[in-house]
């Protein structure tokens, strides 16, 4: 007889949690509901996306096009991370996203630090002078506007906030973090707000690579996470008006040498693809019934998030097809997603083998 | 009969300008008055010093060991450009250097910046932040007390920088800049001042490697260029007073988790070796009668510079050997030094071999 799996082992491969191991659970789900000659209770309908990580560019299109076939009372979106406690969690909304590449020009050549520095510009620094009035050390946006499409929180998304397990300290502790830049925030409540992330910032050389020199150019790479009721383009607007009064010159290509002569702190502006925040509503009876099977089957509560913080084109369900979608992540939340050594908990890959299992055969746990 | 070399050739190779174009046309100049039957007209003494471009960490100890043999009227130091309007220049001081990096740490691992942004700390934007605290755009350091040594120039630099040819008009078309960060001073007035360079900035990652992440550490590389009567000690004080009252916790090593539990905004600061600027006083003796060889030789004045905006460790001629020192640079100001394609153009190799000759016989220009 061979020996029980280590439900603490994990699984280490290239998508192991994003997002395999939701594929994988809902197969296997219904393999077991087969073999145990359960029916399912419910029409089920499934539909793969293979452009996630790129923004989504073409399941508006697809949407569109297929929107009879795709319409049905609610959506069950399985991505991102349960809750760090390892509670099971349902999350009525994403935040949206837009992200944008800046390059800030110098010197057209490389030029020594000495001889001309204090006096050629250094695109790092006008770099680092831009960013630092674009948010303040607590996170907040300095733009001006940004915060004007922001919809308040509804008494049913703030009590859920006020119900979700308390997890800052556990995380703290877990990342060696003395602070948050959330101003006080606990994370969920965190995560209904808008962010800049400085995803990356780069100009010359540091440490042994260090030269005594200007660069010619600074460059640095953003998203915007988005929540209700901001829009890409919207903040696009915002953005690029926050640049140019901070006495910039936008390109959208790389300028030629008569663009610099020009103008001072010529900046160029990419924006990437994105998408705007969903929500459903908490109290969607639509969704009843998915926290009903899932509570039934795991015998305790879960956790309703109102926004994953996250993006995942929730919006698509929600405005094209009009139907309800929530999002029911199975995934260990350390799983290092994106990164190096991504992972699977095992017990979180049997324990999304279940919640399927009993969303499909209904409420009645009478496949157990 | 050979066609003549073109004196706007460049040769082309590492340290073809950076230092060996000097030492080459000293020795050429020897052998010239050699062949001509010419007489060296003074008591020459030559010294090499290997490494200058490491902050010479030994050369005072050296010049401390060797005090009389080392000793004499006046030294030539010859690195660095020529003027930019390619008319010969001497430099009476230069620009001392201070440099240090900087590393701020965030997440204990890479995290996801949709789940994690605008919570957990991201130190790119801390990093930012301190930077953009430090100077303002227009290069102005922010830290105070750094203003607090520097001496007011004398009423000959005064003068010496007024009689400088104009360069601003040149470099900026030649650079393709709109905008110089000194406030409206020109080039040579600048390198009179204090500078914060940002040599490197870097964090996570841009453009096509851009992740949706918060990085783990954000670094910059930073050198301080001074002038007289700053000191690297003074400055290192000044600088790591600032960094603790913008509510940083300094350490020298990497710091370990239970650090970065205890301390919010934990950064890491490492200074290089340095040294303070050097002036000799414009109207020294001892220097008269090598402005008046050199000006015999081109047949025309030469420019006075009070300061060179680089650093070459000047003042331990002055402070060590108590000998008067000025810069008498002979390459190109476009030399691409320390970078890709470094090059020495032809007629500054030329001019360099006459004037050395010039200053060794003597001024009387008996051997032409």
């Amino acid at each position: 007889m061979k020996a029980p799996l280590n439900p603490e082992w994990r699984i280490y491969a290239r998508s192991a949690s994003d997002d395999k191991a939701p594929i994988q659970a809902l197969f296997t789900a219904i393999d077991a509901l087969k073999a145990a000659k359960i029916p399912i209770g419910v029409n089920l309908k499934v539909f793969f996306e293979g452009e996630e990580e790129a923004g989504s560019p073409h399941l508006a299109q697809v949407f569109r096009e297929n929107d009879d076939l795709l319409k049905g009372d609610v959506w069950i979106l399985s991505d991102g991370p349960v809750n760090q406690t390892r509670r099971q969690q349902l999350y009525f909304g994403a935040r949206g996203v837009t992200d944008l590449e800046l390059t800030v020009y110098g010197p057209g050549r490389v030029l020594h630090d000495g001889h001309y520095g204090n006096w050629a510009p250094n695109p790092a620094a006008v770099l680092v002078d831009l960013l630092a009035h674009m948010r303040d050390a607590n996170s907040h946006i300095l733009i001006r506007g940004f915060y004007d499409d922001v919809r308040a929180l509804t008494a049913d998304e703030k009590q859920a906030i006020a119900q979700s397990p308390e997890v800052d300290a556990q995380l703290k502790q877990e990342l060696g973090l003395a602070w948050t830049e959330s101003a006080g925030s606990v994370l969920p409540l965190a995560i209904t707000q808008p962010a800049l992330n400085i995803r990356g910032i780069e100009s010359g050389h540091v440490e042994e690579k260090a030269q005594n020199a200007i660069s010619s150019t600074a460059k640095a790479s953003i998203d915007f996470r988005l929540v209700p009721n901001q829009t890409p383009e919207h903040v696009h607007e915002l953005v690029e008006k926050f640049i140019t009064q901070q006495g910039f010159y936008i390109v959208r290509q790389t300028p030629d040498v008569e663009i610099r002569r020009q103008h001072a702190r010529v900046i160029k502006v990419s924006w990437g693809p994105g998408y705007k925040a969903a929500r459903t509503a908490m109290n969607d009876p639509a969704v009843r019934p998915v926290i009903q099977a899932m509570e039934q089957t795991l015998g305790t509560s879960v956790i309703k998030m109102p926004l994953l913080g996250g993006s995942v084109p929730m919006y698509l369900f929600t405005d094209v097809l009009k139907t309800p979608v929530v999002g029911l992540p199975i995934v260990n939340h350390d799983n290092n997603q994106h990164g190096a050594n991504e992972n699977l908990r095992l017990q979180n890959l049997w324990d999304g083998i279940e919640i399927f299992a009993g969303i499909l055969a209904g409420a009645e746990k009478n496949w157990k």
